[in-house]
């Protein structure tokens, strides 16, 4: 039978065999008191199983303060429960709900963080997965045998549509092929999606017209409605845009699930809010898991920070968030294009690609290395482009400097002190 | 100019107010680096600003345990900021992604938690609210005088649909307002919703022609699919039920959304997973400011545990939460009816009366306490009633019991050890 097997990373005063025994039940046919209907047979076909502990070093200290116990010690362990999918179904309100949702008010669990997660073949083929993924990016970008390079529209809030499009048009020329709205602007009055929508892709069409290169827009079209959202998917869509920003924690499962299934645009996700459940490194969840569930969904691009990040992420995490969105489920298609973004301006690039398994398939954004290079913008991106260059052909970028005015203006600008 | 509020509980190594000044900075129109768009007519119109400061006792130890510095001590202050409606607009995914969702990634916060949020009229007019609310529960089930009275189908999953009739037709009989499907219950193989509506609702009609009464019964329609949702929604209208359990983190606000503008059911909100957001006391979210989001949403009814709950959640914290959705936003209509459940038989009606600022306005939910009375259910569900009699007139519950036989077997049978 197939099952859905969940890995939770737990710490108790108490033993971990009793603990992990209890969550199998409680989050399956269990309930406080042993009640007749829960049979034997039912049992069988439909109780969650403990089917795997592995012990960990003890901590001192609880994660959470208020389970403290004097004197205590606090038990850890990754504990696997397997869940049948004749309990689970396929439906991913169901498995947030079974299998995550309640295992966190577990009274004498002093810390738990849910760290695997394996689906079954049945369950991941239930879902869309990305419409485009890493190979669509590439084909409606035209970039190959590199990474993709992407800017934002800087300040974050606050521009005129009318100013949105001039800061389009700069980066257009400058030779960037992505560049996204802020993932905090969406529809304000200042600067209404439609208005920006009519700023910014006469400009890209023009570039299109000339240059036979479609720069990839992504417009913040998120709505906690479902049907705004859509609304706003199809002023983009009809005005040959090709991309969307969308903050999936404040859309939740339900609103990508409904654009999912209607929309044409390539779909980056922006995990806003994301750090509060990730960043207690004993609470919450990995990345490894949470992404999944958000690529069956249908997220084509995954922002997921970088190389020396302005943020509170180590490098460790980024790079096994690297490397969960590049990991197939059942296959290649199935994977999200990482976005490498914070602080890069492109001195990361031999270090991100050193570290990433030798991968070019991302989307590097520069903000302040691109905007506020020496050389002007246009400088900046070839600057990146250089440093990528550098890295996959494993020359230092001091060395490959000596031939690249723009990459060591770069270095000379950022090199000592990041693009902040 | 209209502002939302928001109140952050930050923790820092550092300097609160430089920190309060990089959270409004970074969360509206800032970046790392001044650009050249951030004129200071930007700033006026849509920067987040500081609006107080109230220290609070510093902590020895760092909520996030990788931000300890060698002899470190964590200053900790309430800071309010406040986010032009400007900036916000009226949607709560701008509203999520503004002004919760980046401040949990700032590096060089030892912890956050977001405990206040004050709303502009503007903002909150701009949504549905609770289709029913409180009465809207009272008027449909015909309860006035004393709080409702539910209890849960259990086992909580592998039941067939004929045995979660079996059980309904047991409830029904014993004489509840109330009946809800467990939160984990969607529409799995072995008992699809649309075979559970068809063993149920016959019994709630038939109940209801005989009495008058109409018992509520909350069926688990979810989905992280809306589409899949709205015909499940369907199925339940369509046969004459008027409620549906609602696992809300798991459907997202986007699902959430879409659901109250088309739903015809009594929406009772499951807050499965929520813990993850709440439990460390130093980091993630007050419900004060959870519930407010998806009462706008449309929340009628929301669980909120209870006095001597089952799970990790302290007395204390349930209180808050019960006043937190007994508050109006604008007027009283906008009120959820609180859920009171969790190893509930009645005893604890006294002191959640006497806690909770002396409403009866509540959904009472027991499973044990009804389902394991010794007198069989009808005679649980009148020890819970007894209990709330003896609570509202202010009589101890052992006097009470003296005239009130069942209250007298339910004190013998879980006075002392709960119903667990």
């Amino acid at each position: 039978m197939a099952v859905a097997r969940v890995t939770y990373r737990i710490e108790t005063a108490g033993d971990i065999g009793r603990m992990a025994e209890k969550i199998a039940s409680d989050q399956s046919t269990g309930t406080f008191v042993p009640v007749p209907g829960e049979t034997p047979d039912l049992k069988a076909r439909c109780a969650a199983r403990v089917s795997g502990i592995r012990m960990l070093d003890p901590h001192e200290r609880p994660a959470f303060p208020q389970d403290a116990v004097p004197g205590g010690t606090y038990s850890r362990a990754d504990v696997d429960i397997d869940f049948p999918l004749e309990v689970i179904g396929t439906d991913i309100a169901a498995l947030m709900t079974i299998a995550f949702g309640g295992v966190f008010s577990v009274r004498g669990l002093s810390g738990v963080r849910i760290v695997g997660l394996a689906l079954p073949p049945e369950f991941i083929r239930a879902h869309p997965g990305p419409a485009f993924g890493i190979a669509g990016s590439r084909r409606l970008t035209g970039v190959y045998g590199r990474p993709l390079i992407g800017s934002i529209i800087k300040p974050n809030l606050g521009l005129s549509a009318q100013d949105v499009g001039a800061v389009t048009r700069e980066l257009v020329e400058a030779g960037v092929d992505f560049i996204k709205d802020d993932e905090k602007m969406m529809n304000p009055g200042y600067a209404p999606l439609a208005d920006r929508v009519r700023a910014v892709m006469p400009v890209i069409l023009d570039h299109e017209q000339k240059t036979g290169r479609k720069v990839m827009y992504a417009f913040g079209i998120a709505s906690a409605d479902p049907d705004t959202m859509m609304r706003h998917h199809d002023i983009v869509a009809e005005a040959g845009g090709n991309a969307a920003v969308i903050p999936i924690n404040a859309v939740g499962h339900g609103g990508m699930a409904f654009l999912r299934k209607r929309s044409r645009l390539v779909l980056h996700a922006h995990r806003s809010g994301w750090d509060v459940l990730t960043r207690h490194p004993d609470l919450g969840f990995d990345f490894s898991v949470y992404q999944q569930i958000w690529r069956l969904l249908g997220v084509d691009q995954f922002q997921v920070n970088g190389i020396g990040a302005k943020y509170w992420e180590p490098d460790q995490s980024f790079l096994a968030s690297f490397h969960a969105c590049m990991t197939p489920m059942l296959d290649e298609a199935d994977r999200a294009l990482p976005v490498v973004g914070s602080g890069q301006w492109g001195g990361q690039a031999p270090e991100t690609y050193a570290r990433n398994g030798g991968s070019i398939d991302l989307l590097y954004l520069g903000g302040g290395g691109i905007m506020g290079h020496p050389g002007g913008p246009g400088a900046g991106v070839r600057a990146i482009r250089q440093s990528w260059e550098a890295a996959v052909s494993g020359v230092p970028l001091e060395t490959y400097a000596r031939e690249h005015p723009e990459l060591a203006q770069s270095i000379a600008a950022f090199g000592k002190t990041g693009v902040s």
